[in-house]
């Protein structure tokens, strides 16, 4: 297979795949939805072999919508823009006429039948249900067989794994992802997705609110579309119960070139590889040529209070998401021993180690962080720092009698920051390394995400993505 | 069968079912665990037929469990003051060892062999889990089986039915509730127990988060009891996600004399019965003699401004849970259509109608309310109102043919607004109307649950019941 070798990424080749503008056609009879449908398949056909981004895919119950859909633009009654879109949804995320299995053992034929909240919104918007993508177990450090669409004996990162690269392969435009660390922005940087991840509580969670950190967001090929589909979720299914959910023009927003940036280092900037570091520099590079202000911790001393806050977003994240899912992977462990993954289990063991003093006084740090980035929204428009510590990293899978390697997704190091600020992120695919792609990221206060589009929308048009060899 | 006929409930001869005493003798041998549960089983052999609190009741294991206790109580190592105590668990939560039924056709049989993190708590605390009490449907309006435990003709009210039931008819002396509206103050009140509703998020729900004010509480037949059991669940599962959760003393507070509380009219005042309106002027006429301060509406405009924000609690919490809960009936009803009740059918129906711009409204309305009660923070030291709008009413059962009654569990609208403001409340045995109980209930500022708990402590020693005939 052709597709087993590696395929450079190189930004000013690489086109996307994209709806908004097919979806232009629809309204002519230049392209119908299920033609579009059909060149998906046709991609999923020839790439899924290597890339293996899917659970489950549904083909037929595709066909059907992707009809429907082409019915409703000829009659001149779409439901909305995304109308047609074929959309991949996260295995972590139910629906009713696939299975869900979260990428566990314990979980395999788990068929409950039902739609999360933000596929029921999807499914109301017209959208084409296309598959369940590979999802890292529950959520967590265990892989899934997903390999990265530009040199598979890379990790596309996780736990987003399929949703983000069967965006970068072409298989759909869009899907859903969900993070709680660093499960959409890493893979997506590792992908050359374009994705958000929203502010916390921005995307109804259905069925799938048990811990404080995860969002919903949405990996696509362009910003228009990342925004469209996050956008009609929310308009139908809303936020988190309590949240009052993503809000924003009903259409992407325009670009806004920002006044001033902050750069973050973050805990991550010690492991970044010095390729990166420097393709980074000359992103900054290129936006101080465009009149955008930056400020860092060498200069600022609220930059430096804000990475300090951050300093050790790792432990705080992992601790508090840990304690969250005690009980549930405890009764899970219980019931199914072999069902579940070393990995998981080292999770749990430490989870289970913890107080609840300590969960409150991790809370209580959360709270000092949101506090130090709350302080400093009137003194830059947003946040840049990588999305991810260089270029996805070879990963062949476990080895027998070696310890389990800590993190084969990838290192969320940069990650973390805005997960735990509950802060709107956008990843934006503006650097190859090695070949293989390297998102930068902005994040804002938390409800800006409407003003981060914007702005992502604007480096994206104003910035030449930089390749380092 | 005796049961079956009506036992007036008269405050001045009624001794409710303890443990904390109980727990006392168990250290010098003078009774064990095991005997306790005895009692206990034989009186439920006694009253079940009639009052029917029990979905499930998991006899042996709970034998089993007391034998455990009682032997650690020998060995002079307790793990906790409620080891050995026999709880109830609301068919809402998961046990592992029995089904989860939601009190709801479409889950007859349903046993996922999980623990609900309290009820993990409870067993690590080393508490008997003696069975599942009935359920209103899903926590809602539909009814349950339980009777009333003075009058077998009456509600015991819900959702938190056979909770309630059980804790007055000496069953166990404690059990877990939840309340989203009205359904742990107001059985509560109903059934002459003391209960818990504490503030939002205090004990963990475990897997149950996903609306925004239903919370764990504690049913008991006295505050030693409610206090310790909370108390216990919260130092070994916290509370909810992102929530510190229920914090105090590790033993029940002592009793506060309170200088100064507000009595709140709510939107309940207009349906309270002359009787019960009576009754609760009496127990507010020996606060008086107590010298304590009493604010109403008429002589302060803060608390007519609260009256106002709440004026509406009604409609604003019976619309947020409606939208919160509206994806998982809808899957329900999919897939079950004849598994649910036409009272729940109705309800998603209301919350299908709604838009997400109406929800976010309505989170605004209780926003507002929420800084209303705030405000009032210094101005006395606790709110003081009625569980219930009089003793619980006759309930027969549905009849063919006829309009749906709307309540059958009895009417929540004196505990919408504890749980719209988010604040801890406690529901005491102040009040006999016709020989049927009549709670009263103060509550405060959000995480003031041990300082509610100091001063219903101190009315319930200060205030002797009102008996109105």
């Amino acid at each position: 297979m052709t597709q087993a070798t590696s395929t450079r990424y190189d930004p000013a080749t690489y086109e996307p795949l994209t709806f908004h503008d097919a979806a232009r056609r629809f309204r002519t009879g230049d392209d119908t939805p299920r033609d579009y449908l059909e060149r998906c398949l046709a991609t999923i056909d020839e790439r899924e072999p290597v890339v293996q981004a899917f659970a489950h895919l549904n083909r037929e119950p595709a066909r059907a919508a992707a009809d429907a859909s082409t019915a409703r633009w000829a009659a001149g009654e779409p439901r909305s823009p995304i109308d047609g879109m074929p959309v991949g949804i996260k295995d972590l995320l139910e629906t009713k006429d696939m299975p869900t299995e979260y990428g566990c053992e314990a979980f395999r034929g788990n068929f409950p039948r039902r739609d999360n909240a933000a596929v029921w919104a999807l499914r109301q918007a017209g959208a084409v249900i296309l598959g369940k993508t590979i999802t890292a177990e529950l959520g967590g450090a265990h892989p899934g067989p997903t390999t990265n669409p530009f040199d598979p004996r890379r990790s596309p990162g996780g736990s987003s794994s399929g949703s983000a690269a069967g965006v970068a392969a072409h298989m759909f435009p869009a899907a859903l992802g969900t993070q709680v660390g660093g499960s959409i922005i890493r893979p997506a940087g590792y992908c050359g997705n374009v994705a958000l991840k929203p502010t916390q509580g921005g995307i109804n969670r259905g069925e799938r609110q048990v811990t404080s950190m995860s969002t919903h967001g949405v990996h696509a090929g362009c910003i228009e579309d990342m925004w469209q589909v996050a956008i009609e979720i929310a308009r139908r299914a809303g936020g988190d119960r309590g949240a009052r959910g993503l809000e924003g023009p009903s259409t992407t927003p325009e670009p806004v070139r920002p006044e001033r940036l902050i750069v973050l280092e973050t805990q991550g900037w010690a492991e970044l590889h010095d390729a990166s570091k420097g393709g980074f520099a000359a992103v900054l590079d290129q936006l101080r040529g465009l009149g955008v202000e930056l400020l860092n911790r060498r200069h600022d001393p609220f930059v430096e209070s804000l990475e300090g806050a951050i300093g050790n977003a790792r432990e705080v994240c992992n601790a508090i998401t840990g304690w969250e899912n005690r009980w549930a992977t405890r009764n899970l462990v219980d019931q199914q021993p072999d069902g579940v993954s070393e990995r998981a289990k080292e999770v749990l063991d430490a989870a289970e180690a913890m107080t609840v003093d300590d969960y409150r006084a991790l809370l209580f740090a959360r709270d000092v962080a949101q506090e130090a980035h709350a302080a400093l929204a009137g003194s830059a428009d947003a946040v840049i720092t990588l999305s991810c510590p260089g270029p996805a990293h070879v990963w062949l899978g476990d080895e027998p009698g070696v310890p389990l390697a800590p993190r084969p997704t990838g290192d969320p190091v940069f990650n973390f920051p805005s997960s735990m600020l509950f802060a709107p992120a956008v990843s934006m695919p503006l650097m190859s390394v090695g070949g293989m792609p390297v998102g930068v990221q902005i994040f804002g206060q938390q409800h800006d995400d409407a003003a981060m589009t914007s702005i992502a929308r604007w480096l994206l048009g104003a910035v030449t993505p930089v390749v380092v060899d």
